[in-house]
């Protein structure tokens, strides 16, 4: 019960909002793979918040690595990339350190850990340890494209507004690269930032479904028991801050079909087994098929909002009202896709070496 | 990755469906803990299939204790249940053996097992499993009520019918108790009972959602990253065949709500802390607030229907036309309720031994 | 902290002594394995008490595969191994319950599991559930042959009396091969026996000191920090009742050595890299290095012995003399080598699944 | 099998000798525990090469606690501590980078990581990785301290020069805090130190045997199979560079003796259970006994020495003669001691996490 994830390439996270510094150690890499400080910074920069749709904290994210990777190349052994914080305005927090802010993690953490707590900014359950996980996953994404593994998230809906699905992934990946508010439908795209925006002005927050579509992965992975790959992946998942849903395939939909409708006829194809449809999203029987994997996130309205809310005095146990004074995304479904994406590669990675081993990631 | 689950409470399955025995071994539980067989039997017969809306597979499920409990009491060491496999007809499947049934594991099996997989009844991957789990969860479900710890699995969805939502969960609770067809409204459980007859006169299968509510858990239990209270329930839960999204608190529907809305303020009742509302089900940043737990898992219809369907033969790798004979049922919403009660039982014991050591379940 | 074992090829270990059957789950293991049921009973058969020189405890240790093989290969999926316990005299020990055995795990067992503990000849702590590990070992020790991985285990030591060391690995392995007392030297056999039954005469046990080899593995197996070779294998060893040190290759003789002596120079041969001498047991670094893996085990005297001896009544707390009335060994040396053959067998394929992917044992 | 050691309490070591920074990151302990900076230093202090007898690398080892501390306490979240470093003189390793230091782990590095390791001054695999294990073992020594738990660790033997064994604990143990040639007997320790420097001026290297006592520790920790505390402690300890065995009480001298004679007897005395002798090290069934923890570990002599040694050229494959350049030590056994007493407080702190919970190190 641990702030690990992984058994063969495992992760793990430290470090807190206002703290000298956050970061993650990724054990279990293969040796040999290629790393790109560029593309790293390319993915925090996509995390990181930017213009008047999020909160106005500006950090460069610039990383250290400080182990496990020499000469370009990783070793093999684990590496830990260090992300130093330095826009921290604690002084921002003092002042509500008691008022527990309605379904944030303030009271829980109190809980937890009887007062101990680094309350700052949201301390060891702040969104900004994202950017640790942002940057193993860029460390990772990279290898498993050599390995013809590719994978993207767009936001499938935000603020009532629907994104077009996923139609031919190879163009639709294409499209969302790099972007950092990825939505296939470029009026969706405006409607939603419409509403973020009013969202904001109204000292409000919204939310959204995140979904992420995953090609090239071979027919095989996860296990009949528990390491499932839909057990794996939403275990992993449900550690992304605001996420309060996962379902893969058509998931909740598959609950109002009939047998003969949701399942998937098996077909031959030019390049072997395949399905008709793919309402499983990839996985029969908790291992995968060959198809795409495919599966939706909800992503909760940020808690964290400007307007005055009810709430208790956590140190005199009395009802209070608490004014948010620090500052704060209106929304975040465009900012955790591209973590929803490098969670996902550390999961596969994982998945992959359990399966060829330990060397198999990094050869050719 | 394997068929094991659980940091301090572990639990490993084992057993296919047409071999000697299926069963489970759980490690880590305290010392101390009566042992009610009737109780187990009676988990059981909840799960096993019964009346005309099930399989007319007839196995009485009588289970074996083989370790860990001396004189009615668990001894703290490892607990072996072992459930002998009787009724099998394994000709029924031999005629079918390279027929990848749609949406089944036939496929993903070959793919991971190369053929080495023991295919009769699904194997591994049959339902029939989750009668070990279940064995376990009557082991463990008593110790948790103890603790003042209580919870109950309703069929919050059939066939597009509709139970009513959970309310006072104390009646709600004792209503459902011991239910193999657990339902709230008894109009509702009337037609969704007419849905699977009717499926079941077409040679489909139907689907729905289970919605679980767990009571008296104690507020910080969960970790900040991946070990969050979503991310393991989850994770166990996905285990269940044909559950293919999970959701906690208002789930997917807090995707559409404005932060103002969706957040639970927080205010002081006689009992101590509580929330007005509970969108979050009970969690918040990733550990339980001191409200109920709830959550919903969306069950796929059972992919084993009698109706002809299309698919390929895994030998001689081409389309086919598969007619299935063995027996299954139209619907295992119903028998899937008191296996979730069991996961979630066994996954809340392995977080609270985590918390409060080896031997607490076992005090008085 | 668990009655289990291994990452990649995991074992779990249940039964007590005197309950219904004692068994073994082992997951991760590659599909596709012969499975030698004759070459088990032949394992087992070399741990089972027999002749003069053992306890009078007879059980054929007829064993039941429940799950997991298939058509006589494994499945890729849990194996469980069950041995039904059947020549058991449960009142031997009745007299006796509150008799703390000197250095027996009676008063540890009673601390940790609170009087909740099965007292029976040892209950989980009986050397008994050996068994299920020799026939684990059995399991998968073919499998290593196959892959060129050969290894054995002779007393090295027993009573004073020295055997011969290693010396053509080949020759002795064969001369090893199906032994019950597992010697190189016939004369050093006859006179270690002699101090068994010596021992047996005065009520008394006696200890030893075994020595394993194993050839054919691969340089690069092992992890620089915590699951170093040495590491692994000491842990799991470590778990064989009366293990009480673990040394690898000159093991403590190294400490009187000087560097330049203890040193093993690398040197180029017609297979590759050898070293000209093998001080450090075929590992460097926590890694191996391709020579033969050598450690040596040492085994107490079992604690159980027919002499009256001083103790306490665990009950009354009060000091206590304790006379023995069950079975036991007056020597365990000569049967723990079969049990340090399987443990290490086992270890070894977690090792060589972890870099190699969960396959690569089952390939031809 | 990873970098990774702990189940409750855990571990996770990083960092090459010549990158920028090692470190390790501590997850699971307690809330609440108070962090002493300055005896962390000395602690790291007795680590420190210094003088005569040691290499002439100097560090200061000025750490930086990252995460999970907060105005003086532990958080409860994961703490990282990291450990710049600086003195390093990458060329003196590039001359013979190709060259196999024997008995050392270029050759097992090379085979495991395939050419992309580290190789300057040892890399991952560098002895000054236990600074980071040192760091960690300063945190929660005072923890287990406050708890009633003492420990320390002395020179046995060294260059054939026996110390005195462990006698009074209490007087012993305040004899060899903070010393960094922790020794009982001064006349030992004089002898020792001048086979030291009679080494070094041979360009050779020295071993022993350091031997270590814990006391206050209940009954009732460890399990019968696989987590026994010799397992547990064992696999840490060999982590620790040099170390080729470890034995637990009379270890390896307890094959010679009658069980009459190794036996510990249980005698009541005022303070409860105790034992008449302590040839099992304080433990019975792999499980604690009450009695002082006694273990003693061999640690080999420094495989890189200054004489002129035969090994081979790994890139060329061919035989060669090898002069080390870099500074090293003539003997570590007398820094290793306090990376003894470090991990064995870690394994430790996780036993007890383990059985009593994740507050509980942390309670008053």
């Amino acid at each position: 019960m641990k702030n690990t994830f992984g058994s063969h390439v495992s992760v793990t996270l430290f470090g807190e909002s206002h703290g000298p510094s956050i970061g993650v150690v990724i054990d279990g890499l293969a040796p040999g793979l290629p790393v790109d400080e560029v593309f790293i910074s390319a993915m925090l920069a996509r995390r990181r918040p930017g213009g008047q749709i999020s909160t106005s904290r500006q950090e460069p994210d610039p990383f250290v690595i400080e182990s496990g990777v020499f000469n370009g190349y990783t070793t093999g052994t684990p590496v830990c990339i260090r992300i130093p914080n330095s826009d921290t305005r604690s002084k921002d927090y003092a002042a509500t350190r008691w008022l527990a802010r309605p379904s944030h993690a303030d009271y829980t953490a109190n809980c937890k850990y009887r007062g101990y707590e680094d309350y700052r900014g949201g301390g060891h359950f702040s969104g900004r340890i994202t950017a640790a996980l942002v940057a193993a996953g860029g460390l990772v994404l990279p290898a498993l494209k050599r390995k013809g593994v590719h994978l993207a998230t767009h936001i499938s809906r935000l603020g009532g507004v629907d994104d077009r699905p996923f139609d031919r992934l190879e163009a639709d990946f294409a499209a969302l690269a790099d972007s950092s508010f990825p939505v296939l439908d470029s009026t969706a795209a405006e409607k939603m930032t419409a509403c973020i925006l009013a969202a904001k002005q109204n000292g409000d927050s919204v939310g959204g479904v995140l979904e992420t579509a995953v090609t090239g992965l071979e027919a095989g992975l996860g296990e009949p028991w528990f390491d499932t790959v839909e057990g794996l992946l939403s275990h992993a998942l449900f550690s992304i801050p605001a996420i309060k849903g996962v379902e893969f395939g058509a998931g909740f939909r598959l609950a109002d079909m009939y047998g003969s409708v949701a399942n998937d006829p098996f077909r031959m194809a030019d390049n072997g087994v395949t399905t008709v449809t793919n309402n499983s999203g990839g996985i029969n029987g908790g291992i995968t098929n060959g198809m795409p994997l495919l599966f939706r996130c909800a992503v909760r309205p940020t808690p964290t909002i400007a307007r005055e809310q009810e709430s208790i005095n956590m140190q005199t146990g009395t009802d209070a009202t608490l004014q948010s004074t620090g500052r704060h995304d209106p929304c975040i479904v465009h900012r955790a896709a591209v973590v929803v994406d490098s969670v996902t590669a550390l999961t596969l990675c994982d998945m992959l070496a359990w399966r060829h081993g330990t060397d198999w990631l990094g050869e050719a």
